[in-house]
């Protein structure tokens, strides 16, 4: 399957089976933007919750909080969001569509890259299995040609971009005849600069004062409760304080489905701690970041680091977990050394002091942060598209196979009875009734018991109990597992202990 | 303690113990917005669970979804928000300060009240037991005046409001000569209608059709996915669809705490009905409803219903549950019989049927709709409010007890080494170590033990856990109550199980 089928597959089978819908559907959506259905919602949340166990209960030193969206908009000239949270945008004056400069050129480099590819691919079957690609590149003059033309513009690009320069970057777009894709034009206005925050007013609305911005992330609630928590928490550095919330961006460009929302939701932490330990802590939690990622049970190949070589102004060591999505390797996580940048421009900003005071020592300082932030929506995104796939069974026949980790599957077990007769539904509802207090249970008795296998199958879960006539004179069940596909026999009575050692966190995460 | 003192006295516990904190305090908080500290967040999310687990998962026909707060615009224009859901706003033109017109004549109402109050407290001072209230109001030149003031007032707001008369409201804040809190005049200008919306811009800013809104509350976003859940979740009318989620709305007067906020977040349930059975669900739910409130303990006078006299435009019946608050009884939870009116008008808008069709006799119709609304908020609020108390112990000291309901409590053990020596905090570690997998814990060395249960007193703790020299011996603890203030000796290896009985949802929900 190519990549950009299995994306599309993805989305229909998310579609298909109440996952995740797009936002106001029946106004043919909103760009951008998804809502969770009722399966999707409980995918969702077990997700959040296993973070929010393994990230709070889990460490002693780590609380959590819940920050609103709303804050004080000076928090976002301290945080630098207000004069730098940017993208150089540019409009088409014929098509009156609006578009990223930056992302334009991106778009055109690539094209070098695939007129490239042509070259290679034509005289790779000209030559058979004695073609040498990089020999081919360094002497075909067409090719080389074309490589000289990338470079050249790579180079001018960055440049530009290191510079800020927005002339350079319309310059780029009219030297490299870049078009439009809608009017094919290049009649382009200026680039300018357009902040990613979305704002709106609060209260009163004859005082310009009354701006604020929806945040663009959950990190700066965490950083302005910093006293507060610190405080009324008793806490000791070094201390974490945690956070699940929605984040907004006003994303010109935004795809890959629920890769790139403008409504997200992350699960951060910040991790407080002294000045001169940061790069000690920073590789702790660099290793127990994937040590969760590794704890779901998906095969470890599906991960990697990213070290960022290019910092940002506030990190002095910062880098990623990527995920192998469908569309390659790309961030799910960032574990990032912010220094005290935060807490210090905060401490300018309120002239509050941001200090923690270390009773043992009797210093005062401003305590370094490292930072994990990982997106709710993208994990939700990872699990899908690892579990998907159509599965070739020993007998020949396909199902599609949904293998999620079992902790995190919406329903843990469905409970069937064999046929709609002979009293073995009311028996099955006994046994729902038994075990709906302790687990997200499925009741079906629709359509024959194959085809409720396969559907169970195609939403993840983990068990399927079935009731049959034997139940009646035993009451055991036939408890089959999902990835397997092995049935075994087991009294009614000990179903619940049996599904509560599966699917204790402790299995997971200890 | 009065009113206004016991809300003081809760705002300041809440912040004291890490419950709730203006939000941005360090830049002196945002008006009416608020964030959840360390054990806010617990609390918070307990009740949501509570709220998630007795809604969806005991419910067979209930699902759950978690739209986005961005939707298509066109939602609230078939929902009737952006042409109703209005306040009319007035500004002093000397201090600049904006009001809501109804609430400075309603304000003004209170002052009649006020005059009426006084009159009578001094006439019964001076009577005595003889003071015979009604008699005095009926005879007395005085208070006759007042009474006959006030309701004439009355009369006149409700029938302007009843018209939309906006002149008119400006005219009686002219003629009952109500002025600024501020300036002191009456140099109003006109009343006009402000949409409590609010509103932000989606991607390119250049065309009108970008505006968006914050959704002002939960339940459209279920509406737009009715046929998606429907169809994708084969559900069978009765059936419903739950959502937690934010909403916004921009109060001018946003006050009481927690209760009225500009940012806040409901628990909504759509239940979707044959017309003509809504009544006997609208009766069910409010039956369910109130059951659910009193599941959680709390002695069931601090609950009523009330019915509306007055019937919004899209109900035909609805009532609220109230909440005895520290400033009255008041709305925690709104159950209505909304009819198939938003479903009816997104048909219209989208040009979508939002039919229903039954397989047993083959019609298609547009589900009524029963609606049990209710603000998360609010029931924290609720809870900390019931729960807070100064207590006076049988040996005549006094203790502030958080009473929550233990199902919800943000820690649920606490485990305290009776001396921080003798190896006594190494068991107690083993002890955490031991119920952290099952139970938010908190573990505290600090200070004597009197004063660490003091402090799990304070923030409702059910049960401390003290590790002696007894343990070291025959490791039994003491396991101590927070409402009885008995202490039990239990051996560690039971501890588990007790507090799995304890904390069943079962036990409180069965």
């Amino acid at each position: 399957m190519s990549q950009e089928t299995e994306l599309k597959t993805l989305i229909s089978h998310s579609k298909e089976y109440g996952f995740i819908f797009p936002s106001s559907e029946i106004y043919d959506g909103l760009s951008a933007v998804y809502d969770y259905g009722q399966l999707g919602v409980e995918l969702k949340n077990n997700i959040r919750n296993y973070w929010w166990y393994s990230m709070t209960r889990l460490h002693k030193n780590i609380v959590g909080i819940d920050a609103a969206i709303f804050m004080h908009p000076t928090t976002w000239k301290a945080s630098g969001h207000v004069d730098a949270f940017m993208d150089p945008l540019v409009d088409n004056k014929d098509s009156k569509k609006r578009y990223r400069a930056d992302v334009l050129i991106e778009e055109h480099i690539e094209k070098y890259n695939q007129r490239l590819q042509k070259e290679i691919d034509k005289a790779s079957k000209r030559f058979g299995d004695s073609f040498d690609k990089e020999l081919f590149v360094k002497t075909n003059p067409r090719a080389l040609e074309i490589l000289e033309k990338r470079d050249a513009l790579h180079r001018r690009f960055v440049a530009a971009l290191e510079k800020n320069d927005l002339d350079e970057l319309r310059n780029i777009l009219q030297d490299e005849n870049i078009v439009c894709p809608i009017s094919g034009t290049k009649n382009w206005t200026e680039v300018r600069y357009f902040n990613l925050m979305f704002d709106t007013k609060l209260g009163s609305v004859t005082d310009e004062a009354s701006v604020i911005y929806l945040r663009p992330e959950t990190a700066q609630g965490i950083f302005v409760n910093f006293l507060n928590v610190y405080k009324t928490g008793r806490m000791k550095v070094p201390f974490g304080i945690a956070q699940v919330g929605k984040a907004f961006r006003n994303e010109i460009v935004a795809r890959q489905f629920i890769f790139r929302m403008r409504e997200f939701e992350q699960m951060e932490m910040q991790f407080f701690v002294k000045p001169g330990t940061e790069m000690e802590w920073y590789r702790f939690w660099k290793e127990e970041r994937m040590k969760w990622h590794l704890s779901l049970g998906i095969p470890d190949k599906y991960y990697r680091f990213h070290d960022h070589d290019k910092l940002a102004h506030y990190a002095n060591a910062a880098c990623d977990i990527q995920f192998n999505f469908p569309f390659g390797f790309k961030e799910l996580e960032g574990i990032h050394s912010r220094t005290d940048f935060d807490l210090k421009n905060h401490e300018t900003y309120s002239g509050r002091k941001m200090q923690y005071f270390d009773p043992e020592t009797s210093e005062s300082y401003i305590p370094y942060v490292i930072e994990t932030s990982i997106g709710l929506d993208r994990t939700v995104l990872a699990m899908l598209s690892y579990a998907l796939r159509e599965e070739t069974l020993n007998d020949g026949s396909t199902r599609t196979l949904l293998k999620l980790p079992y902790i995190l599957a919406p329903a843990k077990v469905a409970v069937l009875p064999l046929v709609k007769k002979d009293g073995l539904p009311q028996k099955a509802e006994e046994v729902f009734e038994q075990l709906k207090w302790d687990f997200q249970c499925i009741y079906d008795e629709k359509d024959s018991i194959g085809r409720r296998y396969r559907r169970q199958d195609a939403i993840g879960t983990p068990y399927c109990i079935t009731i049959d006539h034997q139940t009646l004179n035993d009451n055991t069940v036939t408890l089959r597992d999902r990835d397997t596909l092995e049935q075994i026999r087991i009294h009614i009575s000990e179903l619940n202990n049996f599904l509560n050692t599966q699917y204790h966190y402790k299995n997971y995460l200890g």
